[in-house]
């Protein structure tokens, strides 16, 4: 039968066509639960979302758990893209604590997901259901704090910081105003918020200097 | 026809039995949206959880929104009674403040709603979807920062924080530490991680401590 489309091999592969499609699912499902959250994710709500049939993301995903799965791994490349690698080429020590709180900030700031950090609404929504997914946020949030902790010690050795401060505390005290501040920035709808954090961990980080540091 | 229960005058009154019941579905629903979510709070669900039948407890709330309006209501008047009134006991300014923070962080520690602080989930549940929760979750917010705002003005006045220090940024920085602590004690399910909040605020206050008050 004669085909009006161009010949097979002047069309992107198939393969690609249906990647694409995965990947544009995966978009709208880590905005929308970034907004509704991760347990409201269904097949039928994203369906409705995309303006297709159920039957159409069903075949992609065939459950809602592996949709919720595919979805967090999705907006950790995002996480990854945004905050981590922008940071990484910070020097290690205070100058990388700056700028990973300075990118967190920014990404909140930027809007990257329109229903603010996906990972701090994944935290408040999986604190306390047990599930795989709980296990997976209890892993990321203690990966992300030991980060911190991890270049407040090289900090800490190379004279920056205070060596007699505590460094599981002072992770936990530079974490908090990236958090509250990405939920007023949310709440709010004013992305300026995160100046509030900002200068938190400005002055988080002035009272934990060296005083060798700072009498020079 | 007799009857083998006691006379109707020995018993309690029937409004007094509906209004325990309504009070009985309001306390597992504050319960259930505290791990949950509000948004997962449909009658059905809670229904289940009860174990009695979605009609009984539909003829309790008639809808979805009126029933999540009135679990707020109920959760505000459980933060009152265990954050608010609590505080309200200590003397305006500085001890007003700690007052609040040990208040607000002894509620976790205890763990007064088994899923966490009903605010800091509802604040990240309705801090991106429009609507009239979200609109509550805003005045709820500002409501929580003004009345820190205040008692700083206050503890500005009497020398005992410095007058220099921006209210709303100082007001951010001791609620930061709150919210993060509720978060990851309950993450981790260790009531004890409060502790780091309670560092946190001494260490805010402390910064922000008058120099005239701290050399003397």
């Amino acid at each position: 039968m004669a085909s009006p489309t161009p010949p097979r091999d002047d069309r992107p592969p198939r393969r690609s066509d249906g990647e694409q499609t995965h990947a544009a699912i995966l978009d709208a499902a880590m905005r929308l639960a970034s907004i509704e959250g991760l347990s409201s994710l269904t097949i039928g709500r994203l369906a409705r979302e995309l303006g297709v049939s159920k039957s159409g993301v069903f075949a992609h995903f065939r459950s809602k758990q592996r949709l919720q799965q595919e979805t967090i791994a999705a907006a950790a490349e995002v996480f990854e893209r945004e905050v981590f690698a922008p940071a990484s080429t910070a020097p290690e020590g205070l100058p990388r604590i700056e700028a990973l709180c300075e990118a967190y900030l920014s990404y909140v700031e930027r809007g990257v997901f329109p229903g603010g950090c996906f990972f701090a609404q994944l935290l408040a929504e999986f604190d306390a259901p047990d599930g795989p997914i709980h296990d997976e946020v209890q892993v990321g949030q203690r990966g992300w704090l030991q980060q911190l902790e991890e270049h407040i010690g090289i900090a800490q050795r190379a004279g920056d910081l205070d060596g007699d401060v505590d460094r599981a505390q002072l992770a936990f005290q530079l974490y908090a105003p990236l958090e509250l501040a990405n939920f007023l920035a949310t709440l709010y709808r004013d992305p300026s918020l995160t100046d509030r954090g900002r200068s938190a961990v400005r002055a988080t980080l002035a009272a934990a200097a060296s005083s060798d540091r700072t009498s020079t």
